[in-house]
């Protein structure tokens, strides 16, 4: 069996138990896995409570992202690094699986560009945002990573990357998970949030698209629906089963037995 | 040359780019080393900001530990494993160290035993406090830690230690990185905090002890002064020298090369 790659995003509603319980019974059976997740609700929450609340900037294109000064990035790496990565680490550990809890920083195992300078928008004009800590991963350590998966270690991975300089910086969780998963020529890549799949209809979970063949991701029934998030993440998809991935299925992390039920074809499978 | 452990504490006044400055200069001429560190000082005031302030018990043997409810483990893992642990690997990226963060749950690394139930003294009445989240390291994963080593990876490992049963522990960084030293025969094991070394009276910094020969340790200008916690330290690093570790040395972290300098012999040498 090849690997599974499963990012588990960081929005309310996820069930890390179930995925914890999931995650070991596959590993038990001989399935290697290798997780990567979020946590943005969470250091929303955090953020606000340590009166640094979250800003976002909306830019050109209509995406937006988390603005991330210094100290917003030390409340990201509590969050991701601390309290969920190790809350899932200890969920594995309980249920019998030696997992080891990573940052890409840690090993530089998601190295990539700093993008110091962000432009936004802002009353209709475009304005720059300087002295951003985000950017996006462009090299993986994959051999830190396959020597844990051959030691019989379950890597369990989060934001931020590093920068080539060094610096820890804030990185987009689905396209580092993407990564990772076409390095790894994986069989499978699971990007599990806490809605279906891929909705048509956001947030009407009765329009969850079934399928998308990557070699017809440009029809108009699939990328005439899909806007900003959605059209970058259906994009970030079809890149990396052209890249080499197996499958990539969009699934649902509140239930039980989420990865096994992603595997079974729920959710919106691209192939 | 052996490997030299390096337990820095978390009070206030450490200087973390110093240590990291300092580490990468050994570690780039050849000396191989492993960090572990506290974060005490933040953590309580993480805790505070977050509405749930600190609490230590004060044991019947005098000393205090920090009152480690589910809440107060989350914020541990918080600041030790996201805020302190990512710094510290950041500074050493961007120093050009390939350092790799872990706690004690990754891997594994420190196991021990859960102490759910804690003796603790109240209006001169011994109670025991339940559902406590402590415990103290009995094994180390020294296999992770050597692989990692060999590969040119520098390990930074923080508390949480795992127990038996995979649940986080808050556990003593002191002890913890006594029984690394010892497993790996260090070649030398420095305690680093907010003082010059151990000081026959407390916090006169003039009354610093120069040496403890292991052999001598008993005698009454050793032990005569050393009460609570510095007791303990001490006969830990006895114990640490007993068991084969080459020297352990109480040093300074405020200021420059702490490591460098700490290695020349300054602080408190026990051998």
């Amino acid at each position: 069996m090849g690997l599974v790659v499963v990012k588990v995003g960081g929005s309310a509603g996820i069930n890390y138990e179930a995925l914890a319980k999931d995650a070991a019974a596959l590993w038990k059976s001989g399935q290697k896995l290798l997780l990567l997740h979020g946590g943005s609700s969470e250091t929303n929450q955090i953020a606000e409570a340590l009166g640094h609340p979250p800003q976002f900037l909306t830019h050109p294109g209509g995406m937006t992202s988390r603005l991330t000064d210094r100290r917003t990035l030390e409340i990201f790496e509590m969050v991701y690094c601390g309290l969920v990565n190790k809350r899932l680490v200890e969920l594995l550990q309980r249920q019998g699986v030696n997992a080891v809890g990573l940052s890409g920083l840690d090993g530089r195992i998601l190295e990539g560009r700093r993008k110091d300078a962000v432009k936004y928008v802002e009353n209709g004009k475009i304005k720059i945002h300087r002295g951003d800590f985000t950017g996006s991963v462009e090299r993986v350590n994959q051999g830190l990573l396959q020597t844990l998966l051959d030691s019989g270690y379950l890597p369990v991975l989060t934001p931020p990357a590093v920068s080539y300089e060094g610096e820890a910086i804030n990185t987009d969780g689905d396209t580092a998970a993407a990564k990772v998963a076409t390095v790894f020529q994986a069989e499978a890549l699971l990007l599990l949030s806490n809605v279906p799949g891929l909705l048509a209809h956001f947030p009407d979970e009765s329009s969850l698209i079934r399928e998308i063949p990557a070699s017809r991701v440009g029809a108009p029934e699939y990328m005439g629906v899909a806007q900003g998030r959605m059209k970058k993440k259906v994009l970030g998809a079809v890149e990396a089963v052209q890249g080499g991935v197996g499958r990539v299925i969009f699934g649902d992390a509140r239930g039980e037995e989420p990865i096994s039920t992603a595997l079974k074809g729920s959710g919106t499978v691209v192939h």
